[in-house]
């Protein structure tokens, strides 16, 4: 392998000759051989890290501190970046020590040689294009690298609300296809009262919207980015107006509102917004799961469950029993859900673990979120496509539940009291009875009122 | 003991005579002895679920549905209720199957029986005022039991509010005193670059303050109340114009921003806000746990710690080791961090778990999010009152590490270059020589204009 | 109130004249009112600090460092708390800082103040006993504080393995009852292939007892104690031959195994033996809420569920719908059981944030086992007494799902081959009819051959 | 894309003509876009389920139940498999649903292909060779799959505790090293008693020691497998002696001791070893998070910090600071702790979410705990390689906090009095004065008495 000598703080290294990272990222490669997955599997964070960057460059030749020739170069290959090149030369470990250290130098590396490319000069011309003084002037990783966490995190959360709007419209569609399929609701898995099927999957595409709106609100505090705090927020040696100008450049690079926060001490060593937004994500995950799990159950049978609604067979569900279909769909989401719930561990313990002016494992929470992220995404699209727009409802079985149910009597509570009403409820346990031809025989509600009284949109009215 | 004889489903039973709870709270006695601790742990819910059976009296008045003399009475029996009276009667364990049902009865029979002796009747006289048909009237454990939960909640919450007010005044009061104590700002525990001690605990009180926004967003949540939901949000039983009134009495008896839910349905199944707010909680947690692992790792020493600042000391530290103080007022808070991070676990168990219409476990959830709050708001006030306000600086120790850093070398990068900043940083490091004397001695800059850079105004400028 | 002065290294402070707790239990009162429950809430750990107070008493008084008229009252005061006497005095709250400190303190004070009336001196007389120098002689916190908790536990773990026991003889009993009443096994919510009830509760049974093995195997990791240690394991201040005098002196009295660490440095600061035992109380709450989840669903309905048995009522189920019964027992287990799982996560919490030479979190880790072990106790006897051993079968409902359940043609696809097999399951799910049915219509099986392979006993061979 | 077409319960699908995977591989493709990490990231689990097939096929052709011709061919298949081939034919997604039948599939399809080419047929052929028929006979994804997670979960975790060997041993080396450095222990943070720094490392090498035999406890109960359960653990469709025929060929061709479970109904269900196994890894976790939050902080400074020991720069440590050196290799471990810590909560969330007969929820069990068990081992290496082996000690700054100290004071506790240790320890603090000074100063000891007491041997002797 042909290769280039690099310098650090630590001596010199060889790196391979055509890669446009360096000596650092070339250490933290060694470092830290934990996963074997590189940041290459973060595209939002390598594009937004070049954002950041060339927000930098941008500001630095508007305050006259940076050659515009240079700045130029940088931006271009910046501009590249996040287009989609050179993604692969982001090599190092997604699991990494250093505070996020080894990602911003992997991007400053990769991206003064890409400028000194561009300007015609061979990789590692450092003295030309350096990934310290001219690509990384006026940051610090403690700041750089947590912008770019928060660029990458927002546009990753657009996705993922995308995905829930997907979700959220294919529940509610089928909250409209069953708005007038009666059948019984359950509290605490016993029979209680009659509603509508339509009104059971209402309820999910309501669940998800509250989730998204929360969602929002919780991307929202990213937009408090700390570009201009260089090490521990002083700002110590980004110059005067740099920071107001950097994050202009980035507000206009990528169109999302970032504003620089009001104390950079505070925001360059705070973890809160996504301690919050992991909470955020758990919820939706408790709530999907909650939602799969329903689905499971609202369709387990088909000849010894509730049977009550089909889902789309996606796949044969066995190895051994032919014929068996199983929520594969929801079962899948139900995991990634478990997943979500154990990242926000991780990340709680990441953010609580920071210590004075910075935390640093703001790279396994990024990991995390990453991962919760987009799991969740994909899994809201799975299950809206691979099986709630198929679901089709047994409205016979349903039917039948009600009209068998001993929960009827509830809805007599009114004309015959709770007492009357339990023993009615009581003898039709024990005898097999129904509910309604006991009241009519005891002569304590006369048929045609009792007809009425049971009518399905009496008993399931929407509120 | 004198007792009275009840009856219910499940046939007669021998309450004692003088007992204001019935039947079903002897049955649930029984049914769960599991911690030992009653429901009289909880004022604010007992006082919540007062609050509920009046507004629902008060509604049933107003509709016809209930005599005005009963409504009287069971509204007079709720308000002594809510000053504090009978809170002994509530004698179920705090952790309980049966989604809220026993805790609800335990209200509608020490309520009916006060109501009872109110009107001049002997306890358990419930053909007059029945715990069923009069107290619960319109009303089931579903729609009832979270509607105070709510409020209990939303009260407890700004209790907590309060506390975390207290704690940010210390803190903030503090980073006044030590707006001009220069110190070593740090970063993964290695020197990094001069700050203030005032910055330092001003982060503390913008973080506090932060974390009391989301507070106030996640509880705003909970004044979505679903009375009138009856036993699945379908409203079975509760007459036409309950929800509303029932909702409007509550509203104007509590003084709290309560709203009937736009959909019933979802709103009684739904654990969505305990999940958010327990997320919130674990936020305050995770920030509190960081700030006061600050604090101990700041007083450590006194001779082989950091010892930059004193913790006021509040006991003997040691059984053993004589004149040792230990930081026990941020270990405390260090823990009940570590119990509320814990609870949002079994929160979020708690509320996966639900099925269908309702989540039957809303009594653990209760339970944790009552103690995350009560703690967290114990653990502020304490931390503030105990030891923030009485911390002091170590003016010289801190100023020694300053004059002693090699992190100064950063702060003349601008001028020097990052390359020739390593090269003095390695040097200063292997003599163990101070970076100004060998830059000066090398020539780089002249003293005078090293003078002026080094500086702690401008070293340590608040952004 | 009377009162009596007492002095500690912050000065003078009055308690009260007949308190038997002293200075330094005053001043920890003040400083933590988190929860406002105190440690006379721990039975088990009062007498287990009684039990290690008096054992090295009894090491001293052995060496000659200790006057054995002293020890003799100082053993004496520990006997009368050992068996239940002055647990009221300890009054520290349950969470506190301090790594137990204060535990240590409030007992050192009890017992001392106890010796000197037992030696007809006034309570505070410490020049006579000194809570410090004669009840704490040879110990710090950091050794007989942990040798409490650790003899505590251990006794705590005793109960609930004979709790586990009387669950798992329940359900063993209804395994044996059950035996050949023929159901049909689901997997993933789907019919699979016939099984017996008797099976199906017989695994209960058989998780349990393999739960209890490996309860076991942890709790005996606490038998390894640090009592000689001291304040950090060096056994500073600790005479030559006490370690082993005392640990024969408790092993003795309490009759437990307990032997001295090999490496007492690592015994002290090291948390291992507390996070296994948390985690297998994890592990046991797992099962136990499976189970729960298991017996709700299978008693779901009783006409809208799988019906397939009752569990016993022991309460009237609902405030609104008569007759409603619900599954109490099994969802006051399941909220236990995600308590547990909560705490789990504070105990890890906890026992990751110690540092260097000591973990001054273990309150909250006492705090959470102890709450664990207990409340799982209460529930597993709670669940045998009130729901699994009044469980009865709905033999008929369960028969009737086997003889119609497609899943019975996984029996023949040794006979006919996976392909046809399939062909037949998805004619019947399309038709309704019945497997056994279309397989002898279509010649693939003659009838005789047939009712030979699907007899329950070849179905649901126990293997 | 040239594809052959393959048929299903769902119905026709063509698959890439030279693909070893079939219809059912490809649907599950399609329906788990989840993650886009394949079951190819997982070597263990691929070579185990070759290993099961292997064994099966030997045992079925053993009873006379499988061709011997096609049974070799299986083998074949299987054998190259486990040798390595093959691998990027297992194209599912690592987060499914379905129970790993799809996995289970994966493998039937390729094996069945590829013993179909080595027997000279085309890929597809399946009338000679079938995926369920012969690959997958006497078999369910129930008892094939567990089976085969367990084996590579046991060569897994072989390889973990190698790597745990790699680390003790280089802590170990240090305490050696160390083991006459003397140097101040800490509780609390606040300085205690003297101790070595070999006492330190010791620690670590003997946490690790006791660590490594759980886990070796924890997966000794993975050894118990369930083939032969088939569906649900009765053994439904394998032949009478095909359970102990296949476990003794599995045990045979592995070396591991596996053995068939007692009870096959409860080991297909029960997740307990996997929880139990998680719970160890995360007391791994726990105390390795610890141990490098301790090695972070005694290498704190190098000049506002603790500076006892240095860790081996292995990078530099700043884009801004020059010449900082970050504790990096501690750092990623940390982080890989919180991992392994929130991985433990998704799989207690997967172990509790199991229904009845099976546990669906495996998949993100197995993904969950091979994530753990193969990052740990990483981080082991990495840090027994990158920063333990190269650790150095500044004695010199260690016996300056000794000599310093007022913990010294402790050591005179039984000469003088905790009372007057007291008074002492409270004028040095106050005075800035040294223990032993004072001491000699008041005539509480004599000089030559005082110098045996102090010397470092006694202080810190080792127990």
């Amino acid at each position: 392998m042909t290769t280039r000598r690099e310098h650090d703080l630590l001596g010199d290294k060889d790196v391979p000759a055509d890669a446009y990272w360096g000596v650092h990222t070339a250490r933290a490669r060694e470092n830290f051989p934990i996963t074997g997955t590189t940041l290459a599997a973060y595209p939002h964070l390598i594009e937004a890290l070049a954002a950041v960057k060339e927000a930098a460059a941008r500001a630095n030749a508007e305050l006259g501190l940076l050659d515009p020739g240079i700045a130029d170069a940088i931006a271009a290959a910046c501009r590249e970046i996040r287009e989609g090149a050179l993604h692969g030369e982001f090599v190092v470990d997604v699991i990494q020590g250093g505070a996020g250290t080894s990602t911003n130098m992997n991007a400053n590396e990769v991206i003064a040689n890409r400028a000194l490319e561009l300007l015609g000069h061979a990789k590692g011309d450092y003295h030309v294009v350096h990934p310290n003084e001219h690509v990384n002037l006026g940051q610090s990783t403690n700041d750089a690298y947590p912008t770019a966490v928060n660029v990458a995190t927002i546009i990753a959360v657009r996705q993922l609300s995308e995905a829930m709007i997907v979700l959220e419209k294919a529940f509610a569609a089928k909250a409209v296809e069953f708005h007038d399929v009666l059948k019984m609701g359950r509290t605490q898995l016993q029979d209680a009262v009659p509603m509508t099927l339509g009104q059971e999957f209402g309820t999910y595409a309501v669940m998800l919207g509250e989730d998204r709106q929360r969602l929002g609100e919780a991307v929202a505090l990213l937009h408090e980015i700390n570009l201009g705090a260089t090490a521990i927020g002083t700002g110590l040696n980004a110059a005067p107006g740099y920071a107001e100008a950097a994050c202009r450049h980035l507000r206009e690079s990528t169109g999302l509102p970032v504003v620089t926060a009001a104390d950079l001490v505070e925001a360059t060593q705070d973890c809160g917004a996504f301690v919050h937004l992991s909470g955020v994500l758990k919820r939706i995950a408790v709530k999907l799961s909650k939602s799969c799990n329903d689905l499971r159950l609202l369709s387990s049978g088909p000849r010894a469950g509730l049977n009550e609604i089909n889902l789309p067979p996606v796949q044969a569900g066995s190895s051994i029993m032919p014929g068996k279909i199983n929520p594969v769909i929801p079962e899948v989401v139900n995991q990634v859900a478990f997943e979500v719930i154990g990242n926000d561990v991780t990340v709680t313990m990441a953010a609580e673990a920071g210590q004075l002016q910075l935390n640093a494992f703001e790279p396994i929470i990024l990991h995390s979120l990453s991962e919760s992220i987009t799991h969740l995404g994909a899994a809201c699209r799975t299950l809206a496509e691979k099986c709630v727009s198929g679901i089709t409802a047994n409205v016979d079985v349903m039917r039948g539940y009600v009209e068998n149910s001993i929960g009827l009597v509830t809805a007599l509570n009114p004309s015959i009291g709770y007492a009357a009403a339990t023993e009615i409820a009581k003898e039709a346990l024990a005898t097999g009875r129904g509910v309604a031809e006991l009241v009519v025989e005891k002569g304590l509600i006369p048929a045609e009122e009792l007809a009425r009284l049971l009518r399905p949109e009496t008993l399931a009215r929407a509120n």
